[in-house]
């Protein structure tokens, strides 16, 4: 199972930033494109302040602080001029998590989606829309609003695909600020295919790929889970990707690369369940050679290695 | 807002040790004065047992360890070469974080004064006093020992400024051990004008720079406070900086270098209250070339793009 | 004090994996060489389903997975071709941590033992055995436990030296997954003496070598409680070394390499006990000159610095 394609942590909400510059990410671009990366996704285009593209619409209505760089723009160029497919990641205005309530997401991004579509749609490289809020079984009464915004997205872009990453509610399903790294309460197998039949159910009409992340389970639980999330995703008549997180949330220091052993059993458990696609949480930061944490330039030789190891069987 | 000052973090409190060697401190000093630094202040001269210069009063009274390196001796060396001035400071035995009493600081740091002034006052680099014993508004009883410290250093030193770091106490003020990352009771722009009002007044003779740390408050409050600050400080006849703290409070790893658009809106709010100088806590582990964490060499590049961009106009 | 042993942290348990390949680990062995490191001493050879070689009895009892390669057969040949001697950690279940219960650390490495032992047993750099199951004082009723491990690696073997690396209940003595980084209910000297006088006399027969961690306590209790276990390894035929931890348990980023300084005074109060050896956890992620933490680099050159400075005297 081939990653082939990668997040792009901007806004980071948890991840310390690696402060490139427009040389750092062409390069970054060219280390994806090396290892078979043809699609890049934008986590978010704006969290809280914090936007990526110098939206007139956040600044205006959000508050948001001019960025230094139109990110965006630069993303969809480098992605053109190396064939790759840009997801745009919708706006998250901070206050879901907060207070649980949707109605900001919903309300900025109709005019987030309309300002970007006018403003980058016309770039060969815009390839889909990543509805960024990140749910699990217990945002079921979200349903509709993952409907409302993935069907806006759809009918402004005349039907490019919509994108979610949701996350299972496993026993390292903790808080990123928590100083335990995991939990009593997981959720059971059952309960998951239970759940998300009817989530799955619900936005259908509205999302194209379901690529769960996959680091909050234990690694001998994964192949069950992806196996549903696959099985569910067929019954829906939806695309099932893995987003394998190249980061360890088994240490205690929050969040370097992750071993690559553990990489491979996900990525394993991945081919056998027959999912379409991996992408992975995120190459800049974890598997890149030119990241600032060393262990991710080996993690890259070592993925290098096992791929090569694969091709020659 | 150029940044021309810059903590030195000896002995660290909570960033982990570089292991820099006398190599390693001359080219930092080099990388310093390169971006325009011409202010080098000593964090605290020691702190409990782990001191930073041979003192024979500390190793004696207080059980210091026999450090390594003289580092005062280095540091004064390294600056005077750069014609840049160092602000020395003073030592924090620790009692006062475990028990509020802060007795052992100025009994201490009455001989420390006079120890490191008859050792290190002839070199041309030492330029003034820095009072290290972080203060906040419940710390108002402590009005007179500041007082008592600060007139210490200055009839020590024929009137060398003295400078204070205090912090503000936003929504960030939470310790480093914490795993959270903000907490609810902050103190209003009122309240904080109000109380700080009152111990400016009451060290004014003693204390010639005030720099308030400008990371525990949102980035959107940032302009207000420091208005007030510059105020204030103009009341009392005090010079006003602002400690641009280049390391990430927002992340559950603590501490790494800040997204340089986070400092950028920093320093524009310093710059917009008329501040008369920016330091930051510290260039050598957040914004040096040389730092060990790499993201360091990339905010380094960002923030000389942004100094050269702001120069052309 | 010279160290002249170190740790090797496969599988870790919660520092970031290096992802280092082949290359790397000789290189890394050459490095370990250069400063005079004549002993390795792998942590585990399993923890949990994560394994170091491809244990078919693990693998079928266990459920633990195949690794990506067999570091136990690479490490020991990298030994041997430097004279190095190698220390074999035993397997943990991860079921004493959970349950208290040490069955499952009794009863499989039996099987552990004599596998490794028939598939490695005839390598020239062999050199003991490590029971990696960490103990103190309050794991006294594991007294039987040990000794059986620690009889059946003698006995398979041939006798050769069997080690353990207890930790001092001290005021550090926290989980790595605690925000706070001290307690209150530290162990006092007489009840550490007292107590580690019955665990000794209860394990004497079974264990060769005792290395205590020396992070666990203030830099100035330490000699105090070196000289105690160096006593108590004496009184009972023991040999005694210490276990000079590379990681600074005093900083809220867990865990990065310590300040030389605090080595220094570590391996002076080792020295002043009169131990026989000093090996530490560990040089691969924290003294390395190639460890992806760049401050490691530095502290390999400070050591070095230090060593000559002694050597010249």
């Amino acid at each position: 199972m081939k990653i082939t394609g990668t997040f792009i942590d901007e806004i980071s909400h948890d991840i310390p930033h690696q402060n490139w510059g427009r040389k750092e990410w062409a390069q970054d671009f060219d280390h994806m494109k090396a290892i078979g990366i043809d699609t890049v996704i934008i986590i978010r285009c704006g969290y809280g302040r914090f936007i990526t593209y110098p939206s007139k619409y956040l600044q205006e209505n959000y508050g948001c602080y001019r960025p230094s760089e139109d990110l965006v723009e630069l993303f969809l160029d480098l992605a053109a001029e190396r064939n790759m497919k840009l997801f745009f990641g919708l706006y998250d205005s901070g206050h879901y998590w907060q207070t649980g309530d949707l109605h900001h997401e919903i309300e900025s991004n109709k005019y987030v989606i309309d300002e970007v579509w006018s403003t980058y749609g016309h770039k060969k490289s815009f390839g889909g829309w990543y509805i960024s809020t990140e749910i699990s079984r217990k945002t079921k009464g979200a349903i509709e609003a993952f409907s409302t915004l993935g069907k806006q997205c759809k009918d402004m872009s005349g039907g490019l695909p919509t994108l979610i990453s949701p996350w299972v509610d496993g026993k390292k399903a903790v808080m990123a600020s928590s100083s335990s790294l995991s939990k009593e309460d997981a959720v059971s197998l059952e309960t998951h295919q239970r759940e998300w039949d009817e989530i799955f159910d619900g936005i259908k009409d509205a999302v194209d790929i379901v690529a769960f992340q996959d680091g909050h389970l234990d690694y001998d639980e994964l192949a069950d889970f992806l196996q549903v999330n696959k099985e569910l995703a067929d019954k829906y008549g939806m695309t099932s990707w893995t987003n394998a997180e190249s980061f360890d949330r088994d240490m205690p220091i929050k969040f370097l690369p992750i071993k690559f052993d553990k990489l491979r059993l996900k990525l394993e458990a991945a081919a056998k369940a027959g999912v379409d696609k991996a992408i992975t949480f995120e190459f800049s930061h974890f598997m890149s050679p030119q990241s600032s944490y060393v262990q991710a330039h080996h993690l890259y030789n070592r993925y290098n290695e096992y791929m090569n190891r694969l091709k020659k069987g």
